[in-house]
């Protein structure tokens, strides 16, 4: 697994969820979390969430952080979805060593009862994938901006981030090559 | 999946992470976490983690608060170890909601440079099961009583801290019940 | 799992045999059984079974007792093709027990030579369902008014076939929670 | 899959629910259903079901008819315990064809009130296993001389009840690779 | 699972390689590998290598010989893809008892250091399915013609090939039938 | 995945397949293919093939080049077996590169009609291993003596067979990365 991001900015219109984007884009043929900068504005038939179809919410944002994991080595959703909790653990404890204490609640992050952060998980019958955005500016969602992160070290979060989970990700594949099975009573 | 709490204290010595010894102690018939206080040492015959054996340590403490974890759901080794990391981070924001602030490396806790935590996962051919155990006083090790949780505050971590895990899993079964696949580029 | 009645007519054209059908009705986020009565007439764009597609067959009845089974913990196609015969086996058991004897022959019962019923399942990358008609009316076909059921209490085998089958699933979740791994030879 | 009729009488000890016995018993190489008469003693260490052992429940009987059905194709307990009460439900189904009405409770058969079976199913890292005994004589509990069916009856149970499991496994893996998969809202 | 021979000439457009079209063609209900001669034109939207679509690649022959290969089995993409290398090997081994010799790289073979052969493979929710093509004629890259290999003889590797497949098969199945598991350290 | 070569002559007495060896034997923590010389005496407690047991075959020879392949990433049985037919391809094609034309018959490799090699695989509940011999010198079977490969060729067969399996999976795991899902008919 390994960590891409991207130079350019991308906006994120939900296309980029899909199976195999990081492929079509870069060539990427490894498990991936590619991180970038962009707007946010979900279209209807990208939305993967029905909650958020049903109730005709907008996804939108001018400015995030965009975060897209692909794993090819399951299709499971409950690993995905566990994957997505813990992902969400290591944004915030990227942005705590930053100084910014935030709570998380399943898949969100509030920051001084902001919410900060969107996040969905699916899969195909090829790869799993997590999206994860992060407000850089929002005028009524919490934001990096509004607790005094500026620019440069918004955008530096996008390595910090995807660095520290591709390093998760590595060090889960080396403990479970080192625990015997269970015994049973 | 329920949390029960034990009045009495339990002595760990690794015989615990075997598959069933919940239906075996209480007649738990779900997917459980047991969380209970005692001492702590492991059995060499009962280490799953083949480095500890390796290395002949001893896994011992005098006095820990201890987490068992059962799913029946999965057999899969990459799920126990993602949910164990999941399962690290709670407990490092239930201690923050103490505020006592932890850094987490994988499945371990450290306050004040110290290691605070053990943990170990596996799966047999029914289920899988994490064990985490926190050291309340320990002479050499980071433990609770030093950075202030006094007896009480440590006992009601128990409870606590195994509310928020099943808590966690109901909002994962939950949220993976209303996303559809996802599209294919 | 939980069983929901609907108490409006829901004409089925095949549509709801789809994932998150459920969800997207009544915002379900539990696995599920969902029972209703109505017309059945499944437009060929909905027709899971490529040999009625093939033979051009037309699924049509103008009333009938529908069950929709949904269950996110696996898509396995053998897991759901033998609990779709289990629920054959428990919609026989739920007739038999207002004297009806019906015979079955995989995912179909026949009473008197003739069938009473038609049943699908399948899954999707998210989710496997199971739909099952039972005939309340029929010209041709074997149907519930001729073998003496009359109207209210076909409607009561809404419920009792549902919970049947919801208390199926639980009793098998708790008996795989007490039970060891087999030796091996 | 095939069924296996053994012409000899085999004591049921518990050591036959192991993976492999059948290979060792008689070279078989397929999945399989081997069906036998003779007594039943299950000794404490071949007990799957703890709360058998927990219970200090002696599974005993004179003279049975057993199946042990065994399948490489999977190692899913969700599936092996679906398969298991399915297989009750045609155990039923061949009873009521010789004119005997029973009552099924999960894995198990009742006749007038009294216990006519019993049944485990469990899964090891290579194969998965059902036994299901059915009294042919008993003091205390239901069984087959009782109701009317005499020794030769009984024996021909032996092939009846193994054909037809085995017509059923064959028929859905049929239906399985005739239906497409599932839409999604 | 078993070889079907196509009498008649099918020209290669992609749609071959669809899950359940060996059912929708002539009615199979168990895995199977289909074999047929005919050109060869896979159009962009039945491209499942997406390499070959961002290369804009055409995947045209005159006239191939055709494997279509479906297993109902698993939807794991490490098995397909394991599986088509085996694929590829076992042509390997066909072609040499014919004299000739190739030389495989991962899914391709080459003979005289000219690209003999295609293949791909992948999943759907229902099934998996590998399709590997041989240059019967060729103008530009390896075929069996230039290797001295007439008509009669290219035909008869259509039923050789599918045979050795499917004795692989049978012949795993059946030795995973007979190894118990593996002890741990 | 990683290839080992032990300088050091290693005597395989069975205890090898078990899982986990390689981390004991070195830290592994990564799939692997650990190749090494040395002679073959299977003790009857570690032989996994149960018609060895059955057949009370030695498995014995005095001189062997071993491979023991070790995949974390799977226990699906289908998987293992196919990925060991895979590896005695590679074996021939190794073989086939230094001049050696040898005939498979599953998992077996014959040359001049005498047996060259042995094999076997398995799975624990946490990860799947193959083990594969070939005789360097042996009075009865093939062996790479008798067929003009001296010592120095044999042992640098350790390497180059291990990376060619290397490779293989490296090269599978990429093109699992680029292709989309199968369409449906």
């Amino acid at each position: 697994m390994e960590c891409i991001v991207l130079d350019e900015k991308v906006h994120y219109d939900g296309s980029q969820i899909s199976s195999l984007w990081a492929y079509n884009l870069k060539g990427v043929q490894y498990d991936s979390i590619v991180a970038f900068r962009g707007g946010c504005d979900v279209k209807i038939e990208h939305m993967i969430d029905l909650e958020d179809k049903r109730m005709g919410d907008s996804i939108y944002s001018t400015d995030m952080l965009h975060f897209l994991i692909e794993h090819f080595d399951s299709t499971d959703l409950k690993l995905v979805y566990a994957r997505q909790r813990l992902f969400t653990s290591i944004v915030a404890e990227s942005l705590s060593d930053t100084g910014i204490v935030t709570t998380r609640q399943g898949d969100d992050l509030f920051v001084n009862g902001k919410k900060l952060t969107i996040s969905i998980a699916s899969t195909s019958s090829v790869s799993q994938k997590i999206h994860f955005g992060i407000n850089v500016y929002h005028d009524f969602y919490g934001n990096l901006n509004d607790i005094g992160i500026d620019e440069n070290k918004a955008v530096s979060l996008l390595a910090d981030i995807g660095k520290r989970y591709v390093a998760e990700i590595h060090d889960i594949e080396k403990d479970l090559r080192k625990s015997r099975p269970l015994d049973v009573i």
